[in-house]
């Protein structure tokens, strides 16, 4: 026989693996249309990173947002999209989770002719508090990392945004 | 304590997500193996859609399908995939909800020489009637939006589909 | 009215769908990260595959590892991403459920100069053995799939993996 209480349970860990997926996508979406404050929601106060294989290791929320203004800001002139993929994610507790996740990140920087494509893996820690999932720590190692000159492809045109040109 | 009434309210929910990104997926199948009939059913008859920031505003599923169909019929000669990603689905009340969605679109036109690539998001409107999910309005703004042709790349050979040779 | 073991079913479908979404991104996760013993977990012992539209046929799980293992394996130079979008899994049986999904193959071989790239709808079977889903059939059609040297842009560089360059 199963309880209503077993039943809440179950329930609550589907809301529970929702609520996360959707912390992540809001976590690329804003990341992609550079929405700096809305991002910086995503993450604990004390989160960490630890991007490209450890590379990029940052302790605090705003240091990991000051890295990512940096890098992907307006004024750095790139721009693309980080798809993330396959979320494995797992509750380890009533308020904490992991997760695996690919991404898929495709970036052009039309102004220095640069592009770059990257396929990655994600391994991350969550917490709840007051309700809300939020990342404790967030990293990536690499399936593989290409870069070109935009050169290459003498005919390339780029249509939007229309300041990236 | 949960009644069971307030578990039924959660698991509809959660059906109600899952529903929504199944047909969404429907949709982007439909488009990408130029299955119109099946893809219609997608819509509600009063369906509106801007694609492309707006360029590309129909009103009426009719007016959205022709569209379709000229842009991407085998008659085309275009293929590639409509890929989405990081559904974002907020139901707005019983039978409507609203989404936000990733696209990565990659299409090739073997014939016109002609390579596309962009990211996108939608933000979507669905109904529920008689039990089921349609798009009620779709529409989409560029991440980025980069064209080549495919000359700049003497190498490169289509397998598949073979008469998109 | 909504009796308990209404909702027990309803919950039980929920998680079953999260369940074969999460042994297909394990299937992918494994098959880029080049883990087969992991991956090999992933299949009924008498599993069948007919990929790139059936020109790769295979039947029992050593058949179908042996050639992920000489087509993927470290030996073989090739690395990339096979991503998989779009989910609609459908429940046929306590134990037996079906699925569509959407594929993006991407892959290079520095050492021989190729690139690949590829999408592809699949179409499995899964069932369910002392409470694990497993895989009991995949295969795929292709969207488009398309090759080139990647000689043909002579700025490409590798970063990672490094044994890849």
């Amino acid at each position: 026989m199963t309880t209503s209480d077993d039943l809440a349970a179950r329930v609550a860990r589907l809301e529970d693996l929702e609520a996360i997926k959707q912390l992540k996508y809001r976590y690329w979406r804003c990341l992609d249309t550079k929405q700096w404050d809305e991002m910086t929601e995503c993450f604990t106060p004390d989160a960490s990173a630890a991007y490209g294989e450890g590379r990029y290791t940052f302790a605090g929320r705003d240091a990991i947002m000051q890295f990512l203004r940096d890098a992907m800001g307006v004024q750095s002139g790139t721009w693309g999209h980080h798809h993330g993929h396959h979320p494995e994610i797992e509750l380890t507790g009533p308020t904490t989770a992991r997760g695996v996740w690919a991404l898929h990140n495709y970036l052009l920087n039309p102004r220095a002719q640069r592009g770059v494509r990257m396929a990655c893996y994600y391994r991350d820690e969550y917490v709840k508090t007051g309700g809300v999932w939020r990342i404790k720590h967030t990293g990536y190692t690499y399936l593989y990392n290409e870069e070109w000159s935009r050169a290459d492809m003498p005919s390339l045109r780029v249509l939007a945004p229309v300041d990236g040109r």
